[in-house]
């Protein structure tokens, strides 16, 4: 039995558009990273809170796949799914949804990080647990 | 006597652009920051120094009147002339210039603030001495 | 008798913060820009509606005085209040209000131009009836 | 022989950095754009001279892996080689290099449009040969 992915509803802003009136491409990376922050809110009790807990979990590896451009006022969905997890990394997939098209696919690698050190830190227990809310 | 202001060249990027092919309106302040923070950099060391100093100017007020639209890989300058030094704030004039054309013109007023308080502190003698070369 | 100013609710994004965490400063101007966008959508029927009038009004003048920072997370109201209508321009004023402090107030004007000739055109009766629920 | 790849010098901007004080994530597909930019002002007269002759190259997909965080201030060299041209598909290797060191690496991949119709189209002999300098 399948899950549902974690999803974030947007509204493209004017200024994230180009002169062709399409979205940048850099601004779907900060799109991701958006939906992430919410799911991370829902599942770890957002960034605050795991700054304090000390859980600093940094963007690795990017993926995107660019399908069908998105204009102004355009509502469109982020879609997450946890797709992996390893010891220290999480590795989750991205669909951009809009009216039923995908806009856009990827991926986004994480990885774990001690903020004391900056070395890699394995994924706590209750952590995994959380994220595998999202586990397709 | 007067001084010449201080100068820095700017090309436009094309993602700074919106769907009416012209410069998106907050991007004028990012221009302005860039030309405060090469002038800090040749009168005061730059931004590292200054921080290590304790020297944190924070921009307290704005003002742009937009007269002519920058486009895609105009070339411009950002000129700067130290319009007032009061006991803790700088008042900057700003222009927007291309191929003689004012673009754009402006005024930022920083205040000095001692970084662990977040209170207002009197600039130093040296940094209004510096910061004096770019009085007109 | 006063009205309600319109107000647009927005949450800080992580990545409109700089190195002090707090929102830089250029990115309230995107915010003035996105409650006015909302305002048109409510009064005028949306930027879409307006282009397709040949209604195009374009940021003349910008002010903002700081007040207070905005960090990560802040959930804040863009409050928005037409200030002045003349022949071709209308001045609104802003408030940025988090938790009942202002963090930052400022002015803009826009002007209507016509989108074939550039030049600045009269604001039809219509359009000034409907900005007129926001004359406070 | 080997050649050498297509090289754009750039400095991180304060307002490109987040809370961590490093560049955010996103930011890097926009130094991407800004050096893919520079190798097609040299190699084919420029983004507006391309468009002028139909030649529209849209972004398809991209991939970056970050290894070293880039901070405020930080110059850094956006290395670009041009690693396959397909019939209608260029790809693009890129890396980010700060004193020698290897800060990101990644992959850009772009389709040429034909810009009336919207439909992919072959890349004309002379873009190819144009190109060809960075195949290295």
């Amino acid at each position: 039995m399948m899950g549902e992915p974690f999803r974030h509803r947007l509204r493209v802003r004017y200024h994230e558009c180009d002169p062709q009136a399409i979205v940048f491409n850099a601004n779907y990376l900060a799109y991701f990273d958006l939906a992430v922050t919410e799911m991370w809110r829902e599942t770890l009790g957002g960034l605050q809170a795991m700054f304090e807990r000390g859980l600093d979990f940094v963007v690795a590896e990017v993926r995107i796949r660019y399908r069908a451009p998105l204009r102004f006022d355009d509502e469109f969905d982020v879609c997450l799914a946890v797709a992996e997890m390893r010891t220290t990394a999480v590795r989750t997939e991205v669909t951009v949804e809009r009216d039923g098209v995908i806009a856009a696919e990827g991926e986004l690698r994480h990885v774990l990080i001690d903020p004391g050190s900056g070395e890699k830190t394995p994924i706590p227990d209750d952590v995994r647990e959380a994220l595998g809310r999202y586990v397709l």
